[in-house]
């Protein structure tokens, strides 16, 4: 496909062309990654869009949820056009992930005006949270105003998430701290908003209590990418629907607000500072692994400071 | 003092000029730094020496014991020199450490064949190891053969001190598994000699039944530096002196055998290999955290991508 059809395909928010230019993106080819970079920059980075994170260990029922939330805002907003991105460093094979996520949220699926697309993982360090930034980028030069990210596996990914959205949500289940549910330390700091799901039948009270601790627990802290959040607590129900309409009102007030005073963008622009020392250094491991490799079996009779004065010397002007 | 000056002193293993020159190589000014580097290669990297280091939690005796092996290998070698080292990250003050080591050791200290000296604490990345590192290097140009190199913090260091020695010694308290102890995970691998301190008086039979289960524990493993390690297990008491001859005995044997076989060069080899990458990685930090200052206060309207690849073409030929 060539790039003037890449660029009329996207422009006209055809799912095949973003498709394509995504797996361009994802490609271990350069010549097919510079040419998703360059789609990208054809349509600039500023886009109008609301990025939603959505984290929580297993189980916790992040997929029903985003169907829920997602087949909510469609209702609510009649140009809305919502994709769905995944980071899962776990997913070792795309095709099947991507069967997945569709029969997770098979209504979502089904509805015109939405986008599902699971990230390919990477063999390249760095390159799954790459892959799904630039995902979101293609997404958005498609249209798509509501990107919603998930991170599927726990660890790193939620980090990444939290550098990638303008709003981070935590999914927790009713019953025990955030350390008892497998929750990394410091991802209830990066929260906007915690949400103690399956508050339904027998969990119902158990969620109730949840919710009041963690309210009680939370005071307005400071988190890498703001100055000062003050995290809200909802009890949920992804499956009988409580709390979901107010928690969405919550939610684009919350939106709104900050894409009007401008601490959206700015937030933004600090990822994508965070996004630049990252890719420079993922590319300087790159280098440095082909180095190590270089020297492994050759005997050295130079100072480690003389041999890095040479790399510095070979490498950097 | 000029170059030529330091030259002599060292050649003559003058003590006041192997101060000097260490204070250099710890200096935060690169051309006190370089002038170290030049005498270092003006004597060679390679030295007849044998780098043995000592690791253990707080309290597990280690000064106690450095002593009484130091005063041991002086009384069986008429020539030996020995040169005590520390690495010790929460050192903030190198006088300070100085006099404390001097007390900790006061009977080895007295001795004229030995030099003792902790690491000045550098505020550079990666500065503490290899100031100990360079300080290693100038000793022994200066004539010691035997390089004693205590780790103090628990963390970090121990790392380092593996990649800094041709033998590890880990110390342990009677009772009580590695976890316990607060050692950390993976160093237990690294050791080549374990030993329980303390076996006197009431720890006695504590100490011999913790070694029995080290020994039952331990099998032949692979660790970073070597293909495969067989640990060795003493019960050991630093005070009454227990065991600490036969722990010599076997000591030695180990390291003349691994001078013997090569083992002990390719040891240092790959050593060199990893303090050649780190060093780099040291540098590419300080470079980093400067561009990530230079950036942070810019809106950008660029793809990280394209940032990053700016950053190696104005950076990398």
């Amino acid at each position: 496909m060539e790039f003037e059809q890449i660029i009329e395909g996207i422009k006209k928010g055809d799912i095949r062309t973003l498709s394509r230019a995504i797996t361009l993106a994802e490609s271990l080819r350069a010549d097919h990654r510079e040419m998703a970079l360059q789609v990208i920059e054809h349509f600039g980075v500023h886009h109008p869009s609301f990025r939603i994170g959505v984290s929580g260990t297993p189980g916790v029922g992040k997929s029903t949820f985003i169907e829920q939330i997602g087949l909510k805002i469609l209702a609510q907003k009649p140009n809305a056009k919502i994709a769905v991105l995944s980071i899962d460093p776990s997913s070792a094979n795309t095709k099947g992930s991507i069967l997945g996520d569709k029969t997770r949220m098979e209504l979502l699926s089904k509805e015109s005006r939405v986008f599902i697309r699971p990230t390919a993982s990477s063999n390249q360090p760095g390159g799954l949270a790459r892959n799904t930034r630039l995902a979101m980028l293609l997404c958005e030069a498609a249209g798509f105003d509501h990107i919603i990210i998930e991170s599927v596996g726990v660890g790193q990914g939620e980090t990444e998430l939290s550098q990638l959205t303008d709003v981070f949500l935590l999914l927790l289940n009713p019953g025990g701290g955030d350390e008892l549910q497998g929750i990394k330390r410091g991802i209830v700091e990066e929260a906007h908003f915690i949400l103690v799901n399956k508050s339904d039948g027998l969990l119902a009270s158990q969620a109730k209590l949840t919710a009041k601790e963690y309210r009680n627990a939370i005071h307005i802290q400071s988190n890498q990418l703001e100055d000062m959040i003050q995290t809200k607590v909802f009890e949920i129900s992804a499956v009988s629907g409580l709390n979901l309409s107010e928690f969405l009102l919550e939610l684009d007030s919350f939106l709104n607000e900050r894409k009007a005073n401008g601490k959206l963008n700015t937030r933004r622009e600090k990822q994508t500072h965070y996004w630049t020392i990252k890719t420079i250094k993922d590319l300087l491991q790159i280098e440095l692994e082909s180095y190590a490799k270089q020297i492994a079996h050759q005997p050295i009779d130079q100072l480690p400071e003389r041999l890095a004065e040479e790399w510095f010397r070979e490498r950097l002007s």
